[in-house]
């Protein structure tokens, strides 16, 4: 068998599941273990670590198409922090391991780097270490990042309650739809900057999308200084994937309301010229690394204050339900449909 | 011009000096950044953490010739696991990113997790997150290990004195004579048992030395307690090496005495057997994950006594001295001979 027969949850349970006892990792000192967005841990009392990492390898994340190597390095940092953001924590240090093949050339490493920079520095990340190998096969960057809270701040994934709201930081869907049109453009992705200054330029927020997403930290510690928010995941897997995390590890159902869903004028205008359907791209494209999470009905409407209040949107796009294994999106016209789990999967492709 | 033209610490200089400043960093947390053998970040008033990471890949680090997966997996965990050693410190946590192409056999994957938590368990570490994804090259597997010391306790490479003792913890050259062994005998790795079922048991300790080396958490503990450790790396890349390397960041020279560094006789049995120089192996050959480290001459023999307490070897190999930029070799005849600076070095080869 191989790994392309399992999704990438069922490959990690298979891997990690039952090696270290609960009680160990606990002895240990971890808060919350594999299975959320990243891990928290104790070192001292008081104070919480957040542990995540996040690769990108050549062909499956990126083409010469689709990112240039400044955006390979920005989107693989911004990947790995934007699961502390998922946490509602603060990005603190960061760890770069990159492997490529020898003979890459030096320019395209440096580009890489500074992106990575560019993110690293725009949300107050040090680089404190790394590694850098040869490798056979293409380019692989992983990222590592470590975040903090205080001690019971962050932000889990199995804590929704039937009768929450369910919102979302931004709009959904342009990432994929970025991804669509550059694969469909077929020129390679350093001649990028031409597309704004010709008759493209409105297409500019879906291959920024795509390309330089911008990780919700702000939004993450505004949600979790609220104290108001339940459950948080951040969207990289598509809307559906994604809440269909939320209900499963918390037990619950969840209908999405579709004409609640935001989606960007150029991401319609892009699905019509493609003929295609805009919500798939937002129930199924993933990379977008907006926060989706849950919230107390009571407390939606001065949650969404709090958002105004510091200039961020905060979309509410459907409610939580009771029915366990349930996750439906109710559509504009009244009818409701089951949601398929699917969304952008590494291995079952 | 390629990376190939670059030996690794030109190439990590040349990506990440002068983007983030001293003082950025400093204001950041970081106690000790980019240069030494991992990171020590505070988080919190009077415990320091140590972040490092380490990566294998296909062909380079391994062939199904030199390791088995679970091989591949155990030493991954302990070249990382090794970087706290060499910082004195405690491990605490791993973070796992393994990307490898989709049709990997999920029984190979899970072999090489084995390893990985095979060594996690035998040093306390909990795999507290990890990230697993595709790739069109070959398998890449990279740990970050988060560690810690009190603050201040975490021993450096740039803190070798004048008159200091250059000592180590165990005998060198064994992984390099082992991995020099697979290689001629060009049979498949997960045969190795056979070894020692026959006449070749002797080669036992120089295989396990390069497919499962142990870290020297133990050593690098009771270094950082006694208080008496000035400078410290692991042996990675190699004696002369890392003593350049320590030589180079202290500012200081070295003398090593030929008739003082450890060989067993294993690898002495395979010298002879192959035609080599044994203490080629020991000087160039690396991956031992032996501490190299230098203490004031006058606690040295306390030093000894309290790592002969404690079940483990301490050899004094040679004196630190004054002069920044010569690292030499006292041959056993008397002569000496400068030593080169050379090492495995992935990127120069």
């Amino acid at each position: 068998m191989g790994t392309e027969a399992l999704d990438e949850f069922s490959l990690i349970r298979l891997l990690t599941g039952g090696r270290q006892s609960p009680a160990f990792q606990r002895a240990g000192g971890v808060v919350t273990g594999i299975g959320d967005d990243a891990a928290v841990v104790e070192v001292t009392a008081g104070r919480q670590l957040i542990l995540t990492c996040d690769t990108m390898t050549d062909t499956t994340h990126f083409t010469p198409v689709t990112m240039r190597d400044r955006d390979i390095g920005f989107k693989a940092m911004a990947s790995a922090v934007s699961d502390v953001a998922a946490m509602g924590g603060t990005p603190r240090f960061a760890l770069v391991s990159l492997s490529m093949p020898r003979s890459y050339p030096v320019e395209r490493v440096h580009s890489l780097y500074e992106g990575l920079y560019d993110c690293a520095n725009r949300f107050g990340v040090v680089v404190a270490g790394g590694d850098t190998t040869s490798s056979s096969g293409g380019l692989t960057v992983s990222v590592s990042v470590i975040g903090e809270t205080e001690a019971g701040g962050a932000l889990l994934r199995s804590t929704a309650v039937p009768g929450d709201v369910v919102f979302v930081t931004g709009e959904l869907g342009n990432s994929a739809a970025g991804l669509d049109w550059l694969l469909s453009r077929r020129a390679p992705a350093s001649s990028w900057e031409d597309v704004w200054a010709g008759a493209d330029v409105e297409l500019r927020p879906l291959i920024e999308a795509h390309c330089r997403p911008l990780p919700r930290i702000e939004a993450g510690e505004l949600l979790r200084q609220s104290a108001w928010c339940h459950a948080l995941n951040d969207v990289s897997d598509g809307l559906a994937s994604e809440a269909w995390e939320i209900a499963e590890a918390s037990g619950v159902g969840m209908d999405l309301l579709e004409e609640r869903i935001p989606l960007s004028d150029a991401l319609c205008r892009h699905a019509a010229a493609a003929g295609k359907e805009p919500l798939d791209y937002a129930l199924f494209g993933g990379e977008d690394y907006e926060l989706l999470g849950t919230a107390p009905a009571e407390h939606a409407p001065a949650l969404q204050m709090k958002f105004k209040d510091a200039g961020m949107p905060l979309y509410l796009i459907g409610v939580v339900t009771a029915e366990a294994g349930s996750v439906r999106l109710i559509r504009s016209g009244g009818d409701t449909v089951p949601l398929e789990k699917k969304g952008y999967n590494h291995f079952a492709g």
